[in-house]
């Protein structure tokens, strides 16, 4: 039984496609259905590929709103962690639930996620629907004897995480070089190439960060990661802001994806902007991520790519820096083999839009600048992911449910 | 016959109101509907003041992503002058009407505006049923022959505004120091104050701006505009991000108020960003505003409020630089007695949002922080402007014959 969508409209042609099998197994001017189909009259609608949020910690939805405008070690110690530490795997599933209808709404439909209890956020993810690269943070703030009792639960976390199916990949997910220990760093290097499984990182979010590397390691953080074999086309690095231009060099040629996340590095105000330039011409593999819902404090990549486009062009003082269709493309994840994001066509994915466009935000005849500059979520009427449709109508199953388990247990982590 | 509203949320009070005659005129635990009373019952739903946009160029809706990323002069000389040139009075009504709508489905119910064919403008603001502060843009290209020819239209034009009732306030609209002779702003300044009439004027939105106005005039444009009579408290400064400290201080005695556009400006890519906490120290009035929908791209002040607090926060390297409560409370106008944005209250104006709690973007407990850092146009489900039920449950009336019109024209236009 596959999903037929008849009537859509990509870049002003009609076209038809038929999903099977969780792909496109046909697109063009008409598709036949065949018997069982369901058949989604598309009628006007816009078809258009999703969004790919290439770094969240989403099941933070539990704690938006909690802490804003605090200084950035305030927030953290004074607020943050001692709510993490009352956390329930429960809390994750629920808050990563909210956080799947919350993207859906803004038109993603795969995230890179790293939190803990990984295995409630795959169960969250499976009763969602949506695709993941999904990671157990790894932290053992230094200590290696920490370390070396850690290690065997991450990988059997890691392990777990393989159990969920095809949407769920699963991935390492070292917190940072300076909450990681070089041992630890050494045994995820190693253990994920063994397994050919991908590693997300935080990067050169600070600039703190460069200098404590230095200090600590004789080397920049990329650098290091590189020593430590933990640079590779299977890694994700959230942020690197402070990247120069060696470090630019040596990810471009290790083919390692940077993700950049503009809001959440204005709100926590860490002073530097991801410098797409010369991100750009070292060829580096780049996507766009919103960062965790606490710390953004959403997870819509409609405004977020809008967030990109204006700080990049305000950074280089250079309204052609970052066109609309560039931006769209790294928001779509079609500039990382990793993320995945791909073109509509025969054989891929069957993951996919329908927009509205009777709304006055598209009154224009460039989509792609309407999409990135004026569009907001609302403009996102269906959602399909592997062929299965998550919402239709802006309306996702199960919502008030979400969100009222969510607000229950956000109000007893807060309080 | 008035409107009752019955069962909102303000502050975590049940709340109920009547409005009669445009004002609210009781506010309480419980409200008695007099007969013939329009009542919504508003179960569950949050009470909120609305957003005032303080500087737009509305029907600018028309050229909405027309040249887009292009260097500032290309895009003007290139693009929108030329599209401007082919402008029809009926051009500015149906652009103006489809912006009322966009605002209304973004919490928006008061704007300041500045275009040509005002009177069009006019007309469009009266049948969307929104408020505006409104000017005839006044250019004569430094010429001051041109000038004087310029007047008499100029002020029959602002007396024409006049007479479309008390949901249009007119105002004069002198594009700028660099576009507008001495000798027509020394008589905007006069024939303003005669009639108590307010102005608004772009005013050191580039640095090149304040170079070329120290060179012509021996001053900085804050201390040109006094020179003249034009910096009074019934002034709209747009942008103001050159201005120095002297200058902010004379605007602070003088009771003008600045509307910082954060995202047109780094679109634009002005290079700098509104001094805002130098202009909070100096206690300026301040506001916000969207700029015009071709330099943005949409009229959304939910957006406009987050950018505007992650870019200060960014530009001052700290978390805790305009906080949320702040940045809301200037998007809604409180804090500049001329956009008058005033509290939910007896005897203040009846307008007002109620929102729906129910989305995955108000889901903390902090509707400032919510409002602020999360929600986007959605959470807005019915907008009232003077006792007018102008949008309920996002629907306004007549949307789809404003965006087919704007369509066709925008089209005509850019072409």
């Amino acid at each position: 039984m596959g999903l037929v969508v008849t009537g859509a409209q990509l870049d002003g042609r009609d076209l038809a496609l038929r999903c099977d099998g969780g792909l496109i197994d046909s697109i063009g001017p008409e598709v036949v259905p065949q018997p069982g189909d369901e058949v989604i009259d598309a009628e006007g609608m816009l078809l258009a590929p999703p969004f790919v949020n290439g770094h969240t910690h989403s099941a933070m939805t539990l704690f938006r709103g909690f802490g804003d405008d605090l200084p950035l070690m305030e927030w953290l110690q004074g607020k943050i962690w001692p709510a993490e530490a009352k956390l329930e795997p429960g809390d994750v599933y629920w808050g990563t639930r909210l956080a799947a209808i919350e993207m859906l709404r803004s038109g993603t439909t795969s995230f890179v996620d790293m939190y803990f209890h990984g295995d409630q956020a795959a169960r969250a993810v499976v009763d969602s629907g949506l695709r993941t690269l999904l990671s157990v943070v790894f932290l053992d703030v230094l200590d290696t004897a920490k370390g070396d009792e850690l290690r065997a639960g991450a990988l059997e976390a890691v392990e777990r995480l393989g159990e969920f199916g095809p949407l769920v990949r699963p991935s390492f997910g070292p917190h940072a070089v300076y909450t990681v220990s070089r041992k630890s760093l050494a045994w995820i290097a190693e253990t994920a190439a063994e397994r050919e499984l991908p590693v997300q990182i935080h990067l050169s979010e600070t600039e703190k960060e460069v200098a404590d590397c230095i200090e600590a390691n004789g080397s920049r953080p990329a650098a290091y990661l590189d020593e430590l074999g933990l640079l590779t086309e299977r890694t994700v690095l959230a942020h690197g802001i402070w990247l120069d231009d060696a470090e630019l060099s040596l990810v471009a040629e290790r083919g390692s994806t940077v993700v950049t996340n503009p809001a959440a590095n204005m709100k926590l105000a860490v002073g530097g902007v991801f410098p797409y330039p010369r991100a750009r011409r070292a060829g580096i593999s780049i996507g766009l991520g919103t960062d965790g819902p606490s710390s953004n404090n959403n997870l819509d990549m409609l405004e977020e790519v809008k967030a990109f486009a204006l700080i990049q062009k305000h950074d280089a003082g250079d309204t052609s820096v970052l066109p609309a269709a560039d931006a769209l493309a790294i928001a779509r994840g079609q500039r990382s083999e990793l993320l995945g994001g791909g073109e509509l066509a025969e054989g891929a994915n069957a993951d996919f839009l329908l927009l509205n466009p009777e709304l006055p935000e598209l009154s224009a005849g460039d989509l792609d600048a309407d999409l990135v500059y004026a569009a907001t979520g609302s403009v996102v009427d269906t959602a399909v992911v592997a062929g299965r449709v998550l919402m239709r109508g802006r309306e996702v199953e199960g919502s008030e449910e979400v969100l009222a388990e969510v607000r229950e247990r956000a109000a007893r982590l807060t309080s």
